[in-house]
């Protein structure tokens, strides 16, 4: 998907949210597990919750952990979910959340599996590693490296902030250096909700790319305060929401429940997306 | 696995080598895939070269991405190979090279997929995201987890060489930040051979700490120089070949060419081990 085609995604629906489809087979409601088998029962909530929440959406953002937690059936999961959304539903971005990086031959495998076995669009890539360890994803038309810059969690205080000599911080330096790689049609950043006016710092630095905003809701950050500092022209943002939206209800009306959610942020988004001018 | 227990593994065997299994479909033995689907091929020619060359190593490192590059085959083709180091050569140390990381909630899961639904004895992990990201790996007894501090990769000058107002490096905060998580009896750090003298500066800050080093072989570092600045009073050393082990040759003679090519580093290796005062 070009970054056009995103942009006009989020117009049509009025909406930049990303669901997180963090799906942890000891949270899904009982009644599915009845007569199911697990992995059935995973397949079956997460297809309940896409045709539920896809109107009030542009992308879905699997945890890739999640899945693999379960093993070799963990990973069917993953790919009957990819592969659902992607038939039924060719308009949304699909975001693997897998936080890859490695040597470069080995980010190339890591890239097939995201891009050619699977059908991704998106990959979020951790950026330790530098260059090489990011490259080979960036070789196949219309996908998307995600590139972890400020994250939402406690942890992302401990090497994120680290400060050079000049006052440059480690986040910065991964913003600036990977503009060095490919430009804002084939990298996004991860910056988390939490982060609150960091995003003024950080779109001084990336003023035209979208960013992947985690970090709403569970954890505590403010939708509001996002749009206000990180919206640009073409609005930049992808704000996800998983715990939030998936487990709103264990009842058989689960779906209702997280169609519900979406919708009240969608109905939010839409009236910040109203301050980017050439929409107004 | 202890630490202890490794070390006895290593004098025992005179060797401190780890066999890396970035086994590509496309550059097994033509010969293997004639008359088996791939994926059987895959499964046979791992077994045939861990059968070759277990004597000769203490520990296997699967690459992760090789195998997710397959998809669901893939994943299962790992599966495979790691039950059979397991069964039948129990004292060989598992690690997942897997590179993850990520919030505490979803490096639980992480930890669930290598740990429980798999059985590695360490997985490695990068660091950008701090202290919550790496702790749900370290509630498993006698489980490793091996963070990114100094990688062989050209990229590793990106940002692991950031310099602080102190001259503190990137790589060097990791070391020691991560002190405070967990011991030497659960963390190793992965140090690249091509890293020459960086290991003087690396042992200073972790002087008992297991290192696990890439990068001898295809990248091109010194196991020679690695051992001399790098061994310790317990070894503290496990170092990784893997294309000039298992791609040695591509005939039917594949895995004598391999066992052939364990057998001289672990030669090498054994002379190296006599530096240890304890073991002279």
């Amino acid at each position: 998907m070009t970054k056009q085609q995103l942009f006009q995604n989020i117009l049509r629906k009025k909406s930049f949210l990303c669901v997180g489809l963090d799906t942890d087979i000891k949270k899904i409601p009982p009644h599915l597990l009845q007569g199911e088998d697990p992995i059935t029962a995973l397949i079956i909530f997460n297809q309940a919750i896409i045709d539920a929440t896809q109107a009030y959406c542009v992308a879905y953002k699997p945890n890739l952990a999640f899945y693999e937690s379960l093993g070799l059936k963990g990973y069917f999961a993953l790919e009957k979910t990819v592969a659902y959304i992607r038939q039924k539903y060719p308009d949304q971005f699909i975001i693997a959340d897998a936080k890859r990086g490695d040597i470069g031959n080995t980010s190339e495998m890591y890239a097939r599996a995201v891009f050619e076995s699977a059908d991704f669009d998106a990959v979020t890539v951790a950026p330790y590693m530098g260059e090489d360890s990011v490259k080979p994803f960036l070789v196949y038309p219309n996908k998307w490296v995600i590139l972890l810059a400020l994250t939402s969690n406690k942890g992302s205080q401990d090497f994120q902030l680290m400060t050079d000599a000049q006052g440059e911080r480690l986040f910065e330096k991964v913003l600036k250096k990977s503009q060095e790689w490919a430009s804002d049609e084939q990298t996004m950043y991860v910056v988390g909700a939490t982060q609150g006016k960091m995003f003024e710092d950080i779109r001084k630095i990336v003023p035209n790319h979208f960013l992947l905003v985690p970090g709403v809701g569970a954890q505590g950050g403010s939708l509001e305060e996002v749009a206000r500092y990180g919206l640009n022209s073409q609005c930049g943002l992808l704000v996800n929401s998983s715990r939030q939206i998936i487990y709103a209800d264990s009842t058989e009306r689960f779906a209702e429940a997280a169609q519900r959610e979406t919708q009240i942020l969608q109905q939010e988004m839409s009236k910040y997306l109203e301050w980017i001018p050439s929409i107004k």
